[in-house]
């Protein structure tokens, strides 16, 4: 995608010098600024304090984050500490452990020698794989976006929750990508972009699709329930953090909200997710590990002070009891289909097993 | 009820001096700060901006800004423009034009020259009844929460939307009448308090809870579905804007999503409301108009600087886009029940009409 009219990824690896170049997410849409990780513990806090964010930009960075690590660490013992550091950064989306053990599995029975460039070689190929997947989401997305489509080309209205846009990856995104993908093809498409409190990655979908040049409107999270049943959205399309073997989805939080005024309404509620976050050892959505984030994200604003200065602002006084689960599950008989690589499915075990037949152990 | 230890209420009359004394809410929870209104365009401003707000209190000021406006107008015609200038100022909340309606019913038999003292008395009949009828509701619905509390003492969770406590009344709230009801009762109880953007009135009802000394947490709007889902929460209770004579709820935006969670796990969802809030003559909730705000109201964040001073903060740029619907409708069939000054009973006609049976025109 572009940046200012220039073509870039939200990802770029510098093998030679050892190091990456991310952009500080928690700055933006304020402020665009690159940040450069060179140490494993930058790669941590850069996943933890969600200076990176979105279930496949997690995983590619943790891939890049455990290639870094290699060329720190002066014994065999690096690779395993750095699995172990990156992997408990953050506990609900699957895509870093399935990027971690990716790498391990690739790096493991090499010699040590020959360790370090596989690394930034593999970690490179997760991140290429991850841009293919998502621009085939996107088609399979514009094909289901093509069937509701307005005879009278007045454009087609689709909300989102959170970012899972190309920030939230190495390009294209997953629920966003189905969107550009109408928007190149001359589909008329205008966005609800949900706030998404506390984080606010709302204004990063807000942003990216301006950047893009695709409509959108913003809406204060609570609004999402009037829109859907005053007829003003015609589908929802999310992204995912990880989606059990059943097709529970857990993602951001308020995403099951959502999903209930689709029901509801009966609105087509899409999830779009690459392979990656697919867990098939995971039976049921009570089985993932919900985050529990530290409750000052809820009571600090992040805004622009009277100088236009992006400054973390006191909203609520520290002693306020603060509850900040990230992610919630929407259960599988509330999601019309799943939109992965593959194309589209019900979002059932059977759905699942239907894209991609070599998990079946049965 | 108290603040800082001290008795008060939220609007004090001084009809001696023809004004009256409202709390600036728009400045709350940072600061407590007093506003007095001496004329008719600051009351109209006053209900405008939200400095009051809250449907029964809305009602009560515009009765007292009737009452002012009838000092201040020299000639016949006072009291009509007085009527359409205040009923202008917010569409949803229908107690205003019942209290509107009742002062003038009351006023236009009068000569000119008694309609002033008959016009403070009949205001401050609307605002104790508000009070005596708020009591009323907290004792019904203290009846509900006895049976659901738990037999271990363990306290009932309690979720609400928006502010609906006595900020929102001139005294003990609608929705958060029956939680003070129980904790002056001995009954445990703890309030999940959803921030409601974007005006954030929830850090309202953390305030308020916290001035009496109800535990309460503060969670994102987006957090409701999992709370809900997890089993963390034993009931919602909401206030109203206007309920339509079917028992649909108009109410702050993002009741109706609480409502569709709790439905989705069988979890009570109660609705409490004064006479003032219902609406016969209208048949349901699409008849209600919504009312939709200034986009500033989402593109700004109100918040402390760095010296401690509240002041507006830019969050988005002024060019965004942003849609902001200031309320909802919750269909009948997903409240549980509604909560009046007479009682509890289905929301529904039938249910409406057995405690005000002299509404039944048939």
């Amino acid at each position: 995608m572009n940046i200012d009219g220039i073509p870039t990824r939200t990802l770029r690896a510098h093998p030679e010098q050892r190091v990456i170049d991310i952009i500080d997410q928690s700055r933006l849409p304020h402020v665009l600024h690159w940040v450069r990780v060179a140490t494993l513990a930058e790669a941590a806090h850069a996943i933890r304090a969600m200076q990176v964010r979105g279930a496949p930009l997690i995983g590619a960075t943790a891939a890049y984050g455990l290639a870094i690590a290699l060329g720190e660490a002066s014994d065999d013992g690096g690779l395993q500490q750095a699995f172990e550091t990156l992997g408990a950064t953050r506990p609900t989306a699957v895509n870093l452990h399935w990027a971690l053990t990716r790498m391990r599995d690739r790096l493991q029975p090499l010699p040590a020698e020959r360790r370090r460039a596989a690394a930034w070689q593999e970690a490179a190929a997760i991140a290429e794989e991850d841009v293919a997947q998502n621009a085939a989401i996107g088609q399979h997305g514009l094909d289901l976006l093509r069937r509701i489509a307005r005879p009278n080309g007045t454009a087609l209205n689709i909300m989102t929750h959170c970012n899972a846009g190309w920030l939230a990856t190495v390009d294209w995104g997953t629920a966003l990508s189905p969107v550009y993908a109408a928007h190149d093809a001359g589909l008329a498409v205008h966005v609800w972009a949900s706030e998404t409190r506390p984080r606010n990655q709302g204004l990063l979908t807000a942003w990216e699709l301006a950047q893009h040049g695709v409509p959108y409107t913003a809406i204060a999270d609570n609004a999402a329930g009037i829109l859907i049943r005053d007829g003003r959205v015609d589908a929802v399309i999310v992204g995912a953090d990880r989606i059990a073997a059943n097709g529970d989805v857990a993602n951001k939080v308020g995403t099951y909200l959502k999903a209930l005024a689709c029901a509801d309404n009966g609105i087509p509620f899409y999830v779009a997710a690459p392979r990656s976050t697919l867990d098939f050892a995971c039976p049921e959505g009570a089985a993932i590990p919900i985050e529990e984030r530290d409750g000052d994200e809820f009571r600090l604003v992040h805004g622009l002070d009277a100088r236009g200065v992006p400054s973390a602002l006191h909203q609520l006084p520290a002693r306020q009891s603060v509850a900040n689960p990230a992610f919630d599950v929407t259960p599988a008989r509330l999601v019309t289909a799943l939109i992965t690589e593959r194309g589209v499915c019900p979002a059932s075990r059977q759905g699942l097993l239907a894209l991609y037949p070599e998990e079946n152990h049965d």
